[in-house]
């Protein structure tokens, strides 16, 4: 292991996270933000000033630091190593930086609850790795949290997106996909994967997502949004992130004609950005070459339909025409696939079909080299392909086919092994971590308190900080039989929501609720877990191995 | 495909499976089965007696058919694809034969509601894959269910464990995790896998297993149960099958000497029977010398510990002292690990630390080699290893280190692909079924019924013939709300608890509940699941292959 070149880089982001805070100054001034707000909230905005000064200072004191230890680096090759060591440090490290503003600008989740710094560190996480999950529960109130953290939060998706596309050139061809993702098209000068040609996609690839956001945000302005919120908006959803300023999330604006701007942005931000710059230099016609993209559409078309049909059947909320019930349904799936997370009605209130087909979808995620997190459409198409394969193979042992995709054939057999390894993997910490959410999370989480003898009881009106709403059921045992009964399920749907990156997941994490309940150690979790989805897990699981971390 | 030879075996199959339905005569006779019953069910013994004879009449003609055809076959010699095919058609021939006396016999689930044909496929299969899991509602009333069927029931899992404990010897390396599970120091006279071999293994197997069954049924007797109580209850037992002749399952005894006694061969059960057959030549050290058996025993006691522990903490049922504890803790843990799925007490009620771990244990299962079901301890060792090697080569591709099992490599790459395949695989048929359940079932089985405005409430006091209990909450909305959200978790436990073949689940397929009030769709799936986990998903799944059937 390169330490000196390591301290250089990880210097380099350090710099880059403090310097990129100067953005979110300008909203304390109530002019720039074109919101009016009470008088009182005056003083939060100087204290998130402060706050924001502190952590540029010490980001600078960092960063300065490890470029000084890094100078003394010998050599500028980037080596394997020190390339996952940079990625998977980078992220652990934006998560504490990007957690310093939100913590010393004196957010609080509630009127008597300032935020600790492993929410802070969640919110930071939530950002940077473009899940969109939030332990904010007033997010409308002035004097709780500051228009600066809310800029600052949806800064953070823009930062952690423009991460994703620039990164995904970096690691493309390795990891578990990166051979089915390589497409033989990719722009740039030459075929191999040379440096320059690297920084070249790398350039395209960043100037496209940054052009997105500001078409998508002067789209919004014209749609009657006020500057802040534009911009706010478009971040989250280019990103597909999900953060909004409004605790409705984007069922707050109420407009059919933002909901579908907003549904169609999604889907060009879980495209994959080569296709989008075919797009751009005018071969449209390339997306619908492609595979992925077709799958990926026909996913969003046929649940779409199904989530149409049943809700209509079951006359949830919102479905009773099919206008209101397209929009909706459609609204959610694609926030749901593109893992975005954004909420225009509460989905957790739909019929079983519709909550079980967006849990599913929330494995899906969008195309490879997108900004979409989750496991990806190509590694399903590829999955699909390989167990067709195989039930051939179980009886024709010597007949030997390749997997193909898009008719050409894929002689690597690492493609194969990669993905089998992903899911199996992907399988393995899903439900490492439903076990330990269900095993150690207090059932306080689910508002039940326990009497000084012992017995389990469920709190009628809970005067904890945890602004939960009580279960529905009156009688004590019937109370805790059902809220245990949700533990199970909510758990399982908070461990899918993290670790694909989503946000909002059913019940205690469901779309009109949010990750406050939890307690610290579980949000610490969920911090891992955000992190182990946006790096593809091998980037941050290695970082474990004290192997690793020899010097040779 | 040599058809002729298909028709050949299968004939032989179906004739066996008919034979053997004569030693559930007998028991129409109160004298033999020692239990005094009303004179009311003499005519229910009768019409069993009938339609045992139907049955047999009906494999006699379906089986000498059969041969007749097949005396055509040229060549004797069992190719890969015949082997698959007689395989999965035998499964498929022993679901529709044995349900077929179940069916004549006039069964009754409950007192208006005769049994179905598909709900006899699914008894005849949950016992024939040793599941274990049941519609039979009223196991102890004799004018529902004859003594007949309730032999036949139990028989069909001595059947079932006889057929997979030699059926291991002749797939033995081949299949997903064969190379694995081969261990070099097979019984029998040379090393190759010789025909002559394997006969022997064979037969050395059966022999096992058949003196096992014998001396737990003559110590049940010695304990205080009735001869035939005995019987059916060593074949479950050894079986991992999990029938029992009452409604309360093994609670019904209320001893703890066999409920130990139970734990014990449970466990012996779920072992590789290569290493019985170790211990019964003199050479019980082998058993600890081996990877998988310590494995197994190891999670059986920490599993158990936390069990324990927490079931203390929160004072559930029957855990007030250790020792108490101990009995119903560790009764259940083996009795889901080894998937039999036996039950002394309500677990469904336990805390939910008990009920996450058992529901995941039902994903370990048995040894491989053993009658114990599920994904196997072996497959799970291996994953763990490719697991931690593949961290290892993340960030060190060139070094290559082989899977190493006990000390040894296992040279071939086909072993780390077929876990990693088996595992995928198992998830995503996981997934489906859990999405079809969720869809097509009706809320009906949760309680749930429909207005004729469309609105949905759920049933107070339900008067369908399912017997369900009625949910335990009072106002309508609350009831509903409640009750959709146990669907989801109860159908994820009956997928897992069918495909792994277990027997019983969490919530509406719980300890003291079945699978009665599922609708017919959902009991076929049922039986498709059984039949899929227990042969070990490739060998159905190719019987769907068009490509399997061509002539060559």
């Amino acid at each position: 292991m390169n330490y000196a070149l390591l301290c250089r880089l990880l210097g380099a982001v350090c710099l880059l996270i403090g310097g990129s805070m100067v953005f979110s100054l300008p909203w304390a001034i109530p002019g720039i933000a074109q919101r009016t707000y009470a008088p009182e909230a005056t003083s939060v905005e100087w204290q998130a000033v402060f706050g924001f000064g502190i952590s540029m200072a010490i980001c600078a004191i960092i960063g300065l630091t490890l470029r000084r230890i890094g100078n003394s680096a010998k050599g500028h090759t980037l080596y394997r190593k020190e390339a996952m060591a940079t990625v998977g440090l980078s992220w652990v490290m934006a998560t504490v930086l990007g957690a310093l503003p939100i913590f010393l600008s004196g957010t609080s989740i509630s009127n008597d609850r300032p935020i600790t710094f492993i929410e802070s560190m969640f919110e930071a996480q939530s950002g940077f790795s473009t899940t969109g999950a939030t332990v904010l529960t007033e997010l409308e109130d002035p004097e709780l949290v500051s228009y600066c953290v809310l800029f600052w939060r949806s800064w953070t998706h823009f930062l952690g997106g423009l991460g994703i596309v620039v990164l995904f050139v970096a690691i493309l061809g390795q990891g578990s996909a990166g051979k089915a993702m390589m497409r033989a098209e990719m722009p740039g000068p030459s075929k191999e994967g040379s440096m320059p040609r690297m920084q070249h996609t790398a350039l395209v690839f960043a100037a496209i997502y940054i052009g997105l956001n500001l078409i998508l945000a002067v789209i919004y302005l014209m749609e009657g949004m006020t500057f802040f919120d534009a911009l706010c908006h478009a971040f989250a959803t280019m990103a597909t992130g999900g953060f909004s300023t409004y605790n409705a999330s984007l069922g707050r604006f109420n407009s059919a004609l933002i909901e579908y701007t907003t549904i169609f942005f999604m889907i060009l931000a879980g495209t994959n950005f080569t296709l989008l710059y075919f797009c751009s230099i005018g071969s449209p016609l390339r997306l619908w070459r492609d595979v992925e993209f077709r799958v990926f559409i026909s996913i969003i078309v046929l649940v779409t339909v199904g989530v149409v049909l049943f809700g209509m059947e079951y006359q949830d909320d919102h479905f009773e025409t099919l206008g209101s019930a397209v929009r909706y349904g459609l609204f959610q799936v694609v926030s749901v696939i593109t893992t975005t997370g954004y909420g225009t009605g509460d989905f957790d209130a739909w019929n079983n079909f519709g909550r079980g087909a967006l849990l599913l979808l929330m494995f899906v995620g969008g195309c490879a080299g997108s900004t979409g997190g989750g496991m990806k459409v190509i590694r399903h198409i590829l999955f699909a392909k390989i167990l067709r394969l195989e039930i051939e193979r179980s009886h024709r042992p010597r007949v030997v086919r390749p997997l193909r995709l898009g008719g050409q054939a894929m002689e690597d057999p690492e493609v194969e092994r990669g993905i089998l390894l992903y899911f199996s993997f992907f399988l393995a910490i899903c439900a490492a971590s439903w076990m330990l959410l269900v095993t150690f999370e207090p059932d306080r989480t689910w508002g039940v308190v326990r009497t000084a003898e012992g017995a389990a009881d469920v709190a009628t009106d809970t005067d904890s900080p945890r602004d939960l709403e009580p279960p529905m059921i009156t009688t004590p045992e019937q109370r805790l039989k059902s809220t245990l009964d949700e533990k199970l399920l909510d758990s399982a749907s908070a461990v899918a929501a993290t670790l694909n990156n989503i946000g909002p997941g059913l019940g205690v994490v469901g779309a009109t609720k949010n990750y406050a309940g939890f307690s610290q150690p579980a949000k610490l979790l969920f911090v891992w877990l955000m992190m182990l989805g946006r790096v593809e897990l091998f980037s941050v699981l290695v970082l474990l191995s004290p192997n690793f971390w020899r010097r040779h």
